[in-house]
């Protein structure tokens, strides 16, 4: 076999198959090409997921290399293999659809053999030369799929969730600043749709960066402690077959060196073998921000509604144009879009819960859709953030006439007169608001139930938007 | 043993139990009462599950009888027996737990062993003496739980739903009544919450009406088609093993007769007793009502929002009072509580789809839960049709001023005037209202785009509710 | 500007942005493209849907034509383009992500453009030069984004479900020759993983043969009920605003024509405009044929289970290798990829019920989703059926020995002699056997119960998987 | 009014209603038990959340008297009311249905008027003349349904869940003891049910112990955590209108002593009153707990298949009878019951997600939903757990000669020998054992590979079920 030569052939026990020369991957990658033509989704369309299986593959090559199982010459080419994955490098050879059967074992081949041919190119040698660094024997030394493919999951999620947290980070300032521009804005809080009683419209934007900013917190903190216990070493099924006891402990050691992540051992290799529970928890933190981002877009389109015959009290940007048939139609397109990114996640753990009620005894099959969805719910959730806050929050404006306008018309302001009136004429006065369309202030002060300035005084807003003394007549 | 003992003792394999004497059940419903104490849900709650299951062993004793495999007295004691719990007797008896492990076995022998010992009653023997009539022997004869237990369920639900078709043309009905009484009043139709074009209320009123009306009649044609095929003579995996070959289609005959379905045996009587398809379907069809019930209680929540500060074009009848802390203030109570049941709805079709997928060859062991979940799905939605129905829809009250209003200060009127000016006019004359807080018609007006009459003309209420020719200059 | 130009200009009422002159679509799309990064999935990746947007812009401009709103030149130009993009040419010209705000404006808007600039070449004319044929006036005459892009999903998905019919009608019929090949193969049935009662392995795989063709006559007959009442001439919310009284009922008919669905008009056309309960259907329909292979992909492993520590009663083709460390071993890949691609689907219809509640008013702003989710299913199930079939079914072999000696060795025969030895001799029997390990057979025959020839006679095959009678002593 | 009245009126603003005297609660709540029959479960039901009610208004009540608003007779008949209710009694008094409109107003004003009324009787005051204490104004005096009602739920779940951590920590308790008591019994782990390689069945119970753990060492720092943030004194929507500055912190104070939890103010009471994201993080962490011992209650229905067609490895209890018709059948009815609860609350999740997402501006509607789905999944959690623990695992046994005889006779053991003979060898003996059902042991002591001695060493259980180092030849 030449550098000339196009093809190179390949065989597994269910035989021989001749490959594209210039592929690095190889026969059993091949073989999971053809049989898993599903979602259409490359795992190599996953960058931090490919990344993470180099790095589980380098960590273990450190380790097996350190443990004297691996000898230095091929211990350089498969580390230096894995050092050009990680940087972004063959990525498009990444081709096995992120559904597939076999528990991740296509996912784990297709990095072995990868990894395998470059290294042997860094050999010198020729791709599918297997004699001299064998994708099996080298590559996945002390390894099985069932526990290199859930840490390299973990790890890659650890990296994905990164810009999440920064997007995250970036909308709750951009509502914050947002509350502080709006603050002197009162507006009218709404229970139920209904009128109910007044507040701030800043003090109604910080209610959504407070969310947010929670929602990050937790996802900061719990999100490595769910992440970073991985089953490294304990190959099949957790009892570490075929693995040299010094192993585990160097290879998660150089894990967590190489990724730069506090990775450590489960607690119990055979229970993480086929335990999801983890990945479950993790998908029901991102539903959760999900549809409060979904809350959230759900406030800001009533809000914007109208703009003649709805609520009006903010304008959302214009992106693009709203309708080939109503003339100036502006439609609340980022916010929608954001609901339906909540949806979809929220789908996703659906299939997810699904997925990881069906692990049997000692393996999950399911991972490989687990890992799917983990990775599109985190990406899809990224993105949509980074929109809504730059596609449509930061060029909220606020119509503070209206807000002002609707407040005065309100019947809700009768609440605060409860203390200084009584519940019965409060009663009173909003029926005969209601049945007359006249004001509030207008009712009492014909009544003359309490003075005006003392009624100027109750309503004045920053009176009515936080807890407040009554003097005691 | 004789009546003036308190308590008779009933043993199977796994020992002798003491039972109050009182009771009709006997010691195998014991255990199961013992045995899950979960849901605190007892088949009793579940009329009609209760009236199916007698009906099932009503049809089997009587093909029994006829191919003489049950003795007249047995046949008739038995027969009795079942007629009474088909009126509505001794459903206290039927104790078990919604929720239990063995695949229904515990619901079937609860209604064996009521049965056989009321049987007992009739032919002047003591309650629990099997020697004159057993309860497996001659009140399961010919029967598997695995046969006569889904086809009881199916029966059962065959009832409950009737009901529900019931309650749903009445909302149909009440909803047209609405459309017809709204039909005058023009208001705004609005996409993505946004200003559209005018319709009228009435319009609005009668989409809601005609929906409902549409699945009215697809419950009524898919229900009794995905419920009347039942496995009844397939014992215990379908094979029919130890029944009569005579024996099944009789039982079916005689269970089509007792019960005035036309139930039918099924294609495949292995595949039926596995499978829960039509379970699936049938709460996907109640699921999709629910939602579409609940898009109208969101549609009734959002016009009647205010009534100062919302869109306030409707109002819902008051049914209580809405906050003990702002006085006058009224809820959408109604609306609500039917959202709610909408999302348990679905939440129960979620838990059935998990159900559905865990059958294993030739059984599905969760098909109790199956049944708790679509009977207590199809018992929600028509105790909240009728809440609907009674205590919100026929008593809103249209605020046609507020709908004319918006109409009038609206720009999305300039789309009827699209074919007139142009839609380049059109957009400038929607973006200068826009900026300048103008109405439509002042703006056309004042530039003599076109004549006051014509403008008058398209502006006809009846005009921009319908397609209409436009004579083109 | 001169086809020497490389790019050109569009604009909107947001201003002007240069577009590369090679592109057909225009600055609305573009302004799409940007806003919307999220699935990573273009409509254009969805052919059939793409098909039916040319289809019902077809439709249009031959009703608009006919009605004499549309000049024959035009007419001729824009028929040509639809008629290339029916035949698949500019699908990358579909660029909008599936997931978009403005309830498919931009998907509307996106073959508008297409269109238009692929009909102006036809005309003689520079792309982009709408004054001689525009997106809006021309192609989207006389309709509106809420009912041409419900009426083209609807389209497109009757399209997109035909060949999911011809794969489960395979599916069906290569279940069915297995059923006939493993007709005379005895062997366990099992209920809640229990042995029950004896059956053949043929009537094991019929049973999964015909609940395939119960589904597959379902969706023959559902889908099209469902999906062929269209909105189209509803314009914006359904009033049928701003169209000729004539249109709607040509274009229907032309749309039926084009696409050789019965497509006919919905009942009531507001209704239709917002509703999404077909969807909703659909997508259960999609999901119980869904779980329903899942559960067939659950049997098919557990009966493959093994090979010598399992039910080992089947083989399923080896398809790749399975294991990098245990050698040998081979998995059940293709039914673990069917399981997670039903689990995907049971996803889809949880996101898209949140999206079909999420209406409001006139529209259903969550229709994007709604489609994307669809198509996705409908693809994934056709892909996943013929793999199921071809990668797995048709390559399946039994093990009639294991079969066999499975039934010698239970205890659940014993079941078959009930009738002959009465029930408690047979519990006897049984207890017995499991404690000594002893076979039910020569325990019966030790003791006497039955003459050999008589038990020889009720334990042949043919007489444990059917009905039969009793010849009562 | 005497007591020797059987009646009372009471009055609201939709006029006047009799109620019988011996009655606690009163016209709103008789107006809400009208209003609302659906789900049947009444809030009494639950008495952890109707003790959580009377700890919120105890709470209020002395604060409110700490700061002169309450005077000392009302205080100490409400105060005397409240500790009655807390200590079990009147609970029959709270009839509301657990699904009702109006976000908690009806669970609210029924948890007032019961207190209102026993607090009259303690003054020596007619039940129903509220002149002497008033539900509203003395009961709920400063606060809001809209921060009482979310403050009792947390506080109810914080109870509730105490049980929970009980049950999970015995049950992890009885899996720890039947580990140690499996754990010289060796046996195959599978994956993907295809034989893999010897483990102990104790390694195997281990792991279901070490998962229950971690579950309920999240289980216990995550629900305090989630919980215990109230919003108690932000009244109608988190401004704290209408309620005295020194109200709110001693109020907590109040709760966190009266209850001993450590309750605290939530960050943003604005946000608080509307944010539903703790219910659904405690959502998908009972979810996940749930789901988790569904997967157990599967691999112990796959362990104890058979007794003779399938693994067989382990014994569970008998707990009733399998079948009426087949002999001596014994079903895991009680794993299947753990694997109903699981789905069923898999359901209550996707309701409560629906329900969360729900929300509008300053007040989620939907509230009495989640607070239902919650509670019962807790309860149903506890009791599932307490069957699961009691009436299986306590009674599980183990069949040492079936786990042995699989793994003698298993192909997977080849494994172990890898580092021995090599991965080529490994795989020849794997596929000649395949093919000519010999052992592993005869085929390589018949071709000599190794000495007798090694092969007995590396077969040496304790030898396959860990990590291992290889001497290297």
């Amino acid at each position: 076999m030449t550098t000339l030569q196009s093809t190179r052939q390949e065989k597994d026990f269910l035989g021989v198959r001749n490959l594209d020369n210039t592929l690095y991957y190889g026969v059993q990658t091949l073989r999971a090409k053809e049989n898993f033509h599903l979602s259409g989704r490359r795992i190599g369309e996953y960058a931090e997921f490919v990344k993470a299986l180099a790095l589980v593959k380098h960590a273990a090559a450190n380790a097996n290399h350190r443990i004297g199982l691996l000898d230095g010459a091929k211990h350089a080419a498969i580390a230096n293999a894995c050092a050009e994955v990680i940087d972004g490098a063959l990525h498009d050879e990444f081709v096995v659809d992120m559904i597939q059967g076999g528990a991740g074992t296509s996912s784990n081949m297709n990095v072995n053999e990868v990894l395998a041919n470059r290294a042997l190119e860094h050999l010198g040698q020729e791709k599918g030369d297997y004699r001299h660094l064998h994708p099996n024997n080298d590559v996945n030394m002390s390894q099985s799929t069932n526990d290199a493919y859930p840490s390299a999951i973990r790890v890659g999620l650890l990296l994905a969730h990164l810009p999440l947290l920064e997007s995250l980070s970036h909308l709750a300032a951009t509502l914050a600043s947002k509350a502080e521009q709006f603050d002197g804005i009162l507006k009218m809080g709404r229970t139920q749709l209904q009128d109910a009683v007044p507040m701030t419209l800043g003090q109604e934007f910080r209610a959504m960066a407070d969310t947010v900013s929670a929602d990050l917190e937790q996802l900061r903190s719990l999100i490595p402690a769910a992440l970073c216990a991985v089953n490294l070493g304990g190959t099949a099924i957790g009892t570490g077959i075929n693995a040299d006891p010094r192993y585990q402990a160097i290879a998660i050691e150089e894990l967590a060196a190489l990724s730069g992540f506090p990775i450590r051992s489960a607690a119990n290799l055979i229970a993480a073998t086929s335990d999801m529970g983890d990945f479950v928890l993790l998908s029901g933190l991102i539903k959760k921000t999900a549809m409060r981002l979904s809350k959230i877009s759900n406030d800001l389109r009533l809000l914007s509604s109208g703009p003649r015959a709805g609520l009006g009290e903010i304008n959302l940007p214009p992106r693009q144009p709203g309708s080939s048939i109503m003339p100036g139609k502006v439609n609340p397109v980022i916010p929608e879009a954001m609901n339906q990114v909540a949806y979809e996640i929220a789908g996703n753990d659906a299939a997810l819960t699904l997925a990881a009620e069906a692990g049997q005894l000692q393996l999950n099959a399911m991972e490989p859709l687990i890992a799917y969805k983990l990775y599109d719910s985190i990406r899809l959730l990224d993105r949509a953030v980074r929109m809504l806050d730059r596609e449509c929050i930061e060029g909220i404006t606020a119509n503070p006439d209206q807000c002002s306008a609707l407040v005065q018309r309100s019947i809700g302001i009768v609440t605060a007169l409860n203390p200084y009136i009584g519940y019965e004429n409060a009663t009173r006065i909003a029926r005969l608001a209601q049945e007359t369309g006249r004001t509030v202030v207008e009712l009492v002060q014909s009544e003359q139930l309490i003075s005006n300035e003392l009624l100027a005084e109750i309503l004045r807003p920053e009176n009515m938007v936080a807890p407040r003394a009554v003097a005691k007549a």
